[in-house]
């Protein structure tokens, strides 16, 4: 998996949180080891199918950081991680991989995604079964970490 | 969704545990409410996406449960969900989805899959980002329970 295809994933990202949530996110060094392990307590998932690829990302959020975008978007900080900010994390999820499928369409991959996901969990692990590469991003800002993983099954 | 889209995935679940971990389930009641959500301690997801439907599933686990199976698939018990188990629920994942998938595609009803996601933590929530309908089917046995959940985008 070259930078060309996970670029788009993480533009996606920066814009969706910067736009919706005035929320700039700093990336941090990606890692692609099988064994590292996206971590945190709420997370969006989605799949992605295309004709001739097959694949899936997650975004999972630290609980603050998670609250503190629900609190920039909507003018009130919810008191846990509730059906609302699940909501919100799935359409977060929707944007970020709608983006990135704009993105790589124009460069001659399609894909089609699948509904998104949310897991709700402290400190929960997701981990990706392909036997293709992993990509996992940590993304920092003062308010909590947030974990982009991309995974293609070729 | 009628009972057409929902019987191949129960068919297939209750099929891979009996074939692989001489395991019988017994179903509970469906659950259709909106607000109604799967809980578990390991759980398999993954996305579909056809020219006409995308939706997702996703196979949820007590611990005790995932141990028992992932026991007698290996002949030992492991000590915890680790990532040997979490293989074994992603591929268990692959394979309902499969057999859903080849019964479904007989009838007209084409999709593809994306690649399975595993998530572990104690007592996690699983809610499905779909406008259509969702199905929510608890199934028992002695060593605990699982949830399937099947939902459509339409």
């Amino acid at each position: 998996m070259n930078a060309d295809f996970v670029n788009p994933f993480i533009g996606g990202l920066l814009n969706v949180l910067e736009t919706m949530a005035q929320t700039k996110l700093t990336p941090g060094k990606p890692k692609r080891k099988q064994s590292d392990i996206a971590k945190g307590d709420v997370s969006g998932l989605i799949g992605m199918v295309g004709p001739d690829v097959r694949g899936s990302m997650s975004i999972t959020f630290d609980e603050s950081l998670a609250l503190t975008i629900m609190e920039r978007m909507v003018g009130e900080r919810p008191e846990k991680l509730d059906a609302e900010v699940g909501d919100m994390v799935g359409e977060v999820t929707n944007m970020i991989c709608g983006n990135a499928k704009r993105d790589l369409a124009e460069r001659g991959y399609e894909f089609g995604m699948a509904t998104p996901i949310v897991v709700s969990g402290k400190q929960h692990t997701i981990s990706h079964q392909v036997d293709g590469a992993k990509i996992i991003l940590p993304f920092m800002c003062d308010e909590g970490l947030a974990h982009l993983e991309i995974c293609f099954d070729k």
